[in-house]
């Protein structure tokens, strides 16, 4: 029996189910969640969502999203928990042992190719664009009906974690399974409407930021833009609005890497990388304790800001010689 | 018959065939243009491609974009002359009489409303998303083999007309094309580095311009900015370069309408509108001599820039109240 199979025979012989994703929930998770309890609903079980962080204002679309709660001591463990796109159990954010009970049974749906198969159940598809995908599959699999509020979900699960179809995750089946999702009725436009064009000024007041602080080195190959603490202050914003910014540094012409600095506090730097095409910024942010992918990676440099930036301007700039 | 029959018809009848599509061209034309062309060699035709304009940049990757020419007096009107993503025959930039013979058939491939049926065959569709949705379709009725080039071509005329999937025009049809155009070696990865991950640094300066002169009004539900001819000479700008930063200031949270003067020469105004969800700019544009749909539109405006600025925001300030 597959994995997908176990764990469709697990559900059916399920009547409470816990369904969790991970801390700072995005677009996948909240979509992922919120699908697979309405499809569970649908089939008659009852299902508590459970996630530590509120669900930010610009998924409040998506149906039932005021249903998912944090934990508390009246949220028993379930017999079965269902974690979805979590790496790992960590990324729930909870200590586990408040949320899983001796006795539960877990199961862990999830496309990271780092995912470290801690359930009792792993469907883990790495060539997923996103858990989002694998959960249309096991609705299907189920016999739910995909009606208009799943399908808008999962189309938010699948179109926000490939940056609308951008991202190399995308494949044929990702497009496959987006035009299956309109015809039941998701609707794109509300989507558009509440995240792609619902922009808080506070990032656009970072963007301009940055935009005005751009630095170029190595030919023009690097670009990199540092973010003091004073200035998410003044621009009134938070460090989540600082999502996605770093591609605007990326996708300038000649850039082959993007990075941003972001003080967190004295002597705490965050950085973020990307690169275009050749270079492997996996291999840069490991040499400051960090990781990622050779395309994305983010690292913690323990040094005030102007130092951090030099230390890790030195590396990159080797790595793009 | 239906219209697409009969053009596969007169295609098939055809052994020398001219293809056009419109000045300054964007992806979909040059990607519809691209593909047909292909396509029609495939099936041993002698095909002649051309344009007023030259092939933008960003585009210099599609296969065969250096047989695009421009039309000259060596290049004598084909009995067959096909027409891609032209409203008007007029969009094609040059005087029709020149490059049309008196005894041609001129096939008229569009998706634009507007369209204005000026072919002796005319198959134009405005639900779709793009004109190489419907090369799409041509190229299998023709039994054509859509190899990896004609599927990277079709793919970019769809995915930049759409913004990347973005845009209400995109629907299930859509997706369910991509799908297999990727299944047929469409190749992604091009067309995002070197059309989404390849902006100028003119456009990254004009947009840092427009963020750092951004104005509201009417309860912040207007944002506008003025790009004054001395701006874009500072930027490095050209008026191409000014392409879809009006988005920018749409998405923003709470914005209805966004507004952006362009000053083209003294006393030369040009406004583009963009609405959310339910103001007309339509209205707006007509009420100064131009026009468009209800959620996009424009108009020139013939006074100095300051005064088309309170003309035109006197007239959109009563439109969103």
């Amino acid at each position: 029996m597959t994995e997908i199979v176990k764990i469709k025979e697990q559900i059916k012989k399920s009547d409470k189910i816990t369904i969790v994703s991970h801390c700072h929930p995005d677009g996948d998770a909240l979509g992922s969640q919120i699908a697979l309890a309405l499809g569970l609903e649908q089939l008659g079980m009852e299902v508590t969502m459970i996630n530590k962080d509120p669900v930010p204002q610009t998924y409040r679309f998506l149906k039932n999203w005021e249903l998912i709660k944090p934990h508390d001591e009246n949220t028993g463990p379930s017999a079965l928990m269902i974690f979805l796109d979590c790496a790992t159990l960590d990324r729930v954010g909870y200590p586990v042992e408040n949320i899983v009970g001796s006795n539960s049974v877990v199961i862990n749906i999830d496309h990271h190719i780092s995912n470290t198969n801690f359930g009792h159940l792993n469907w883990v598809e790495p060539s997923a664009a996103a858990t989002a995908e694998l959960i249309y599959d096991l609705l299907g699999l189920l016999h739910v009906k995909i009606d208009k509020d799943i399908a808008t979900a999962l189309y938010t699960g699948i179109s926000t974690d490939t940056g609308s179809f951008l991202y190399e995750n995308t494949t044929a089946t990702t497009h496959l399974v987006v035009s299956d999702l309109i015809n039941r009725g998701a609707d794109v436009g509300l989507v558009r409407l509440n995240y792609y064009e619902n922009i808080n000024i506070s990032k656009i007041n970072l963007l301009k930021y940055i935009l005005n602080n751009l630095k170029f080195c190595s030919d023009n190959k690097i670009c990199w833009a540092a973010i003091k603490q004073y200035d998410f202050a003044s621009s009134g914003a938070t460090d989540q609005d600082t999502e996605g910014l770093i591609n605007y540094l990326k996708n300038i012409s000649g850039v082959e890497v993007a990075i941003i600095f972001r003080e967190m506090a004295p002597e705490q730097v965050k950085v973020s990388f990307r690169s275009k095409k050749w270079a492997d910024v996996n291999l840069v942010a490991e040499k400051f304790g960090g990781g990622g992918h050779p395309r994305a990676s983010g690292c913690t440099v323990n040094e005030d800001l102007d130092k951090a930036i030099s230390s890790v301007l030195r590396v990159v700039m080797e790595s793009v010689t």
